[in-house]
């Protein structure tokens, strides 16, 4: 197996420097990062054509060829979004709670970094430059394990970065990119017990499963949505299609993006015929339980498709007899992700928010609002669908610890 | 493989009626757990009796037969720790945080339940009653695993506290005991994806590492505590004999129990002769490093007794030239439980006190103090040693998750 003590130790060699940093050393890196990000331009989009001519002639398709796809331009939009990451608020040092315990001791819980986090992503490289960014913020050194279409990419990136670490005075072991990108070297990864502190993967299911499968590290799984529109007998109808139609075709790719439609009987008559009227002319295939055929035409839906994250133009919809069975069949399928209610009846809401287990839900707005971005956190390193440590987005504060410190006089049990 | 699905199912029912009820309710159901404990205060002696029965016959320690049996008494104090625990605050339902988007969204983050937790503990039965109520509080269904030793003590335990909940109109299966206790069971236990929610290990090193390298679900890691105290050179000599004799043999066995002294070189002649006296007094066994034996008679220590959590009379000694060695050696050896320094400079306890990386950082204090009661968290159900999620002792509220809850009026993206 591959052995990545070496990698681990460095990491955390640097992780324990920048524990000592300030925030304006910090902020400093991420400007110097930023800099030399736009200084290596040139290497950076060599080292890119390399990355775009291999996955062209492996026939890759346009879209994720231009995923791929770096440019001046793009460079420069993540060398000013690293910028941006130096003006938001640093959480390192906050105080979120203290108190004098009787017998004088003085305890206040503080944020910390969280030490070592190993993030494993897929072919986009802007991910290097965005994830390490908000590692550096928070004072955590961080671990790259970008996908094998992007390593050439990836590696000149790395070393921007790094080479902007060590003008700003900090070590350039605090970012650290695995130049093997095969399955052995990931396992190891998500292996490196007493040095990874958190492990983020970011991509598909496939990459979620095999990190849970087999990691010993702590992990966050992030990004698997399926997730549900539930159209009450008391739904505004303009309000629910408006919602269908954005959670739905807006962006069918995302994780935040709706896969299912619930339709209280009462109201189906009148809300099947104009959703699917809406829905159509926006590109999507409905595929319809035995209820919803009867109102309009489409394909008959199966057991399978409830419980699949389309992530394109694709609608599965059931009509259910009263909220319960609504709840029962988002429990039944949900990955925890974001569920809405469109709903007039206030009462009906609340009892919808209380009874969803999901990171986020949602009254009478689309699921795609489930972003770091839309929920102001100014930066977002993923969408955790656990319930550990993190649920939601994850911005800055969600790459903290906490620690105790507790200042006493001599005091003893 | 033992098939554990149908009693994950069973959890996850029960965990949606428990979403559901107030807390009233719940703390009805723990004054109801606690009257049926006590109503079958017989069956549980009589089950009891054979499960020491059996461990007298394989020969097991009294100090480990007298941590497995129980009396009247004994469970009239479990029953009583349950009513307290109805009696602390609910933190189901506080809202985190709250804001406004400019778009009109209102944004809540809500304290919910984690849904299923699983405990596997070790011998003492006590842990079978303690862990349902603070799971019950805080509304999480919880499925317990107990030692094989004290398996008939559990059944009838469990089997008490279903009937209190199904008094109180909660469903029992809100509380599950695995009758199997074989390591079969327990691994099925840790990779029930998708029922379970989180899962607390409570107990040894080898249980702990057992399940870091088998689960699949969400793992809080428990309990294993290398604590150190550290003399500066400007300490206060008496409260560091009176710390160190304190943290090291007031109670040897538990995780917050120090295991190795580190001594700045400056002080070591002044401090180590009275400090040796004490512990000796105190019966406690020193093993020295070259320099702390120039100045006081005891066995060698070896590199693997810095590695050891003896939890016993046994300590390990090593004269430091400066804080920045005494803080390279915790970071080698430390299991991030508690670590603590004594100065009377405080620029030098800062600089501790931000260097060290562990759940519970002390100046002028024993690191016996890591613990929920202490802490005045009023119950504890574990201390973590990890940063995902809680960090030390983890009282009701860290058995909870967070929600987002967005009351929109019809935005879309």
């Amino acid at each position: 197996m591959t052995d990545l003590t070496e990698l681990g130790k460095k990491a955390k060699a640097a992780c324990r420097i920048l524990a000592g940093a300030d925030t304006e050393t910090k902020n400093e890196a991420l400007r110097q990062m930023a800099a030399s990000l736009r200084a290596h331009t040139a290497e950076i989009l060599a080292a890119n054509g390399r990355d775009v001519k291999a996955a062209r002639e492996k026939g890759t398709g346009e879209s994720l060829l231009d995923r791929l796809s770096l440019t001046e331009d793009r460079i420069s939009v993540i060398a000013a979004d690293m910028e941006r990451v130096a003006t938001l608020p640093d959480p390192v040092g906050e105080v979120m709670d203290r108190f004098t315990r009787p017998n004088g001791l003085a305890i206040e819980q503080v944020r910390v970094p969280m030490g070592v986090i190993a993030i494993i992503y897929e072919s986009r490289p802007n991910v290097t430059a965005d994830a390490a960014a908000l590692c550096i913020k928070t004072a955590n050194a961080v671990i790259l394990k970008g996908g094998s279409d992007a390593i050439f990419s990836n590696i000149a990136i790395a070393d921007a970065l790094r080479a902007g670490l060590e003008q700003a005075g900090l070590p350039a072991d605090a970012v650290q990119l695995l130049a093997d990108t095969d399955r052995a070297a990931a396992t190891a990864l998500m292996r490196l017990r007493g040095y990874v502190d958190l492990l983020i993967p970011r991509g598909g299911a496939a990459l979620i499963k095999n990190t849970v499968e087999n990691a010993t590290v702590p992990v966050i799984e992030t990004g698997t949505g399926n997730c549900h529109i539930y159209i009450d007998k008391d739904a505004d109808i303009d309000m629910g299609v408006n919602i269908i139609v954005n959670a739905k075709a807006q962006r069918p790719g995302v994780c935040n993006a709706a896969e299912t439609l619930l339709v209280h009987e009462k109201i189906a008559a009148d809300f099947l015929p104009r959703a699917a009227e809406a829905l159509q002319k926006a590109g999507v295939e409905l595929r319809g339980c035995e209820i919803t055929r009867q109102y309009i035409a489409c394909t008959p839906c199966t057991e399978m498709d409830f419980a699949t994250e389309f992530l394109d133009y694709i609608l599965a919809i059931r009509v259910v007899s009263d909220i319960d069975t609504a709840l029962a069949h988002i429990s039944q399928y949900s990955t925890l992700h974001s569920e809405a209610i469109v709903t007039e009846n206030n009462e009906t809401a609340e009892y919808f928010l209380r009874h969803i287990d999901a990171a986020a839900v949602y009254v009478n707005a689309s699921t795609r609002f489930t972003d770091g971005g839309e929920f102001g956190f100014g930066a977002e390193i993923g969408i955790s669908t656990q319930k550990l440590h993190a649920r939601g987005p994850m911005g800055l504060r969600e790459l903290t610890s906490y620690q105790y410190r507790i200042r006493g006089t001599g005091q003893i049990r």
